[in-house]
């Protein structure tokens, strides 16, 4: 059983489409749980149609909603101890759910999810990941957007944070991990993505495999598991393929329109622009991961749709099954600062934080 | 006439595609002349099957030729005064030519180009723009690679560089300026970005309009005429559009091959698809260009085609006939330090900048 703590007033459209998507869940998950936090008068209703829904889930009424262009700050200043998306983020400190999944503004639950959960012992940043379709299947880029810049030792707690996600949730024993970096010989990119380089190259690390350098077009090839980067490029190279991806099915729909010829043609082949429309479905690659925090929060996109929604929730339900948090803290412990002063040097002294960081992964 | 000074070494192939290339170039841009830079030996017989090239061209031979995998100090040190490489930068120089193109190692043609041509007064660096196809049309996008990071000053450089470009390749009399960034609430990006964007709102500028922020799938949308940002997340954003156009070229080849409708389909609705193609076809958004120096070089992809090089030789064509380099040289004149110490400071004391600068717009 896993149990996945659900904000249902997150996103542009509440509980209308939250609480249908988690019956699409229910059926392919069928020993999952949810504990919803709602506003009972908009999202009971909703409950109420879905008898399946209600059987499995705990409701809870929450009378303050975080607004989708509410500032991290305001959020914090309204809806902390109150909120739906804060006790959702809540129920997963206090240990009633594995996982919690918001469609909320990114902003404001990164803030809540910082301030309720706290980073993991060691880590300084969490990250965002994000599930990145590539022509071999999928990869884990981090991070997407949750802060600017990151220096060499951040970038290997992202490889750690990252190839621990992809041993959970794609089942590869030791994921390979590239570092985003540009191509131009003359300048090889920023310090601090050599610096990693040059320490993870070092590392002996047999939970990961560090392949080096990656550029962008490496992303949709897939050459890697984990592709490592510091969140404004990484937020740019996943926006950037978003909109081409849009861009070319705004193409494709358009020449597919313009003659009779291709409108027969588009009839016989529908079948295969069917699986071309799943294959470029951004929907399908729905949720960006908070890693690096003492629980996982799931942030699906504000404008999903049902299916969408649903992708999100089974992301965060498979990563619960897999113990994600678990496999983090295990590889944390090991391995974090054995590059930079040595194995002893990130073992020693830190006999509170592990304390904290062991409270956190139970 | 326009003058275009050719590496015919560069490139993965050389001369067996750049000269075959020039004849396409003549039949659309007939008033075009060349000077090819290249070994006697091989360049030579090629030209020769190209009766109509040899009529308008100068040819001179070159011993020396940059390697594809030539390091920009290597290339230098072997290189400079001799190299087809160097020999067509050169050309610019001393005015025998309007543009230069070359297919060589990007940053040996960098370097080489900074070397020789020198950045323009009150330039700190060059950048490298590249054109992007959009939903709307083509925008401007820099730099893509040229160096890592840039200061508040230098994205508004940036922002005079390629609005001239876009006044001069698209015809448009105030191109939209965007700084590229990311959305999420709480960081709002990087403090040069905001600090760029504070100085841009409050310039008068009447060669370009401020549009604000720009996220990365804006980019595909053509939200604005020029998007403007440092060049390691320029360069991540570019390959990762061209890494994902490949990727969902490579989804659409497999759906179609699949099933026996879906290839009857392809057959009714082969315009269409040839249309799709063309409209996806990286080598038509050939060449990146070198802005920010006492001259112009297009840089062309080192593994393109016949088409993909003609096409970065009609872009150099294109920026020469259009007085790029005069448009460029007046805005800096006009707008340069405007932002950052008053209009007083950016014209004072720089008499002799002023005058080297002017030099190389003749």
């Amino acid at each position: 059983m896993i149990r996945i703590s659900i904000d249902a007033m997150g996103g542009d459209f509440g509980p209308e489409v939250i609480v249908p998507s988690l019956a699409k869940v229910l059926v392919r998950r069928p020993d999952v749980r949810f504990v919803v936090f709602g506003k009972e008068s908009t999202t009971l209703p909703v409950l109420k149609r879905f008898p399946e829904i209600e059987r499995v889930s705990e409701f809870v009424h929450c009378e303050i909603s975080v607004r989708m262009d509410d500032k991290p700050s305001r959020a914090l200043r309204h809806g902390r101890w109150k909120s739906s998306m804060w006790k959702s983020i809540e129920a997963v400190k206090a240990g009633d759910a594995d996982v919690c999944v918001s469609a909320g503004n990114t902003g404001a639950l990164m803030a809540m999810s910082k301030f309720c959960l706290r980073p993991m012992a060691k880590i300084e940043r969490p990250a965002i990941a994000a599930i990145w379709p590539t022509m071999k299947g999928e990869s884990i880029v981090l991070d997407v957007g949750a802060t600017i810049g990151a220096d060499a030792q951040q970038l290997i707690d992202f490889s750690i944070l990252g190839s621990a996600m992809a041993r959970a949730l794609f089942g590869i024993e030791r994921p390979v991990v590239g570092l985003l970096n540009v191509g131009v010989e003359e300048i090889k990119g920023q310090e601090e993505v050599r610096e990693a380089g040059r320490l993870l190259r070092n590392a002996v690390m047999p939970t990961m495999e560090y392949h080096g350098f990656v550029e962008g077009d490496d992303l949709g090839k897939g050459t890697v598991d984990v592709v490592v980067t510091e969140g404004f490029s990484g937020n740019i190279a996943l926006k950037t393929a978003e909109g081409t991806v849009r861009q070319i099915a705004g193409y494709l729909r358009e020449a597919m329109d313009r003659t009779v010829m291709a409108r027969i043609g588009y009839l016989f082949a529908k079948g295969a622009f069917d699986r071309l429309r799943e294959k470029m479905d951004v929907r399908k690659a729905n949720g960006g991961v908070f890693l690096g925090l003492n629980g996982i929060v799931v942030k699906s996109h504000g404008g999903t749709d049902q299916e969408g929604f649903a992708a999100a929730v089974e992301l965060g339900y498979d990563m619960a099954r897999n113990k994600l948090l678990a496999k983090i803290a295990n590889d944390i412990e090991r391995f974090h600062g054995q590059h930079v002063g040595g194995r002893d040097e990130g073992t020693a002294g830190t006999g509170k934080s592990d304390d904290e960081h062991r409270g956190g992964v139970d």
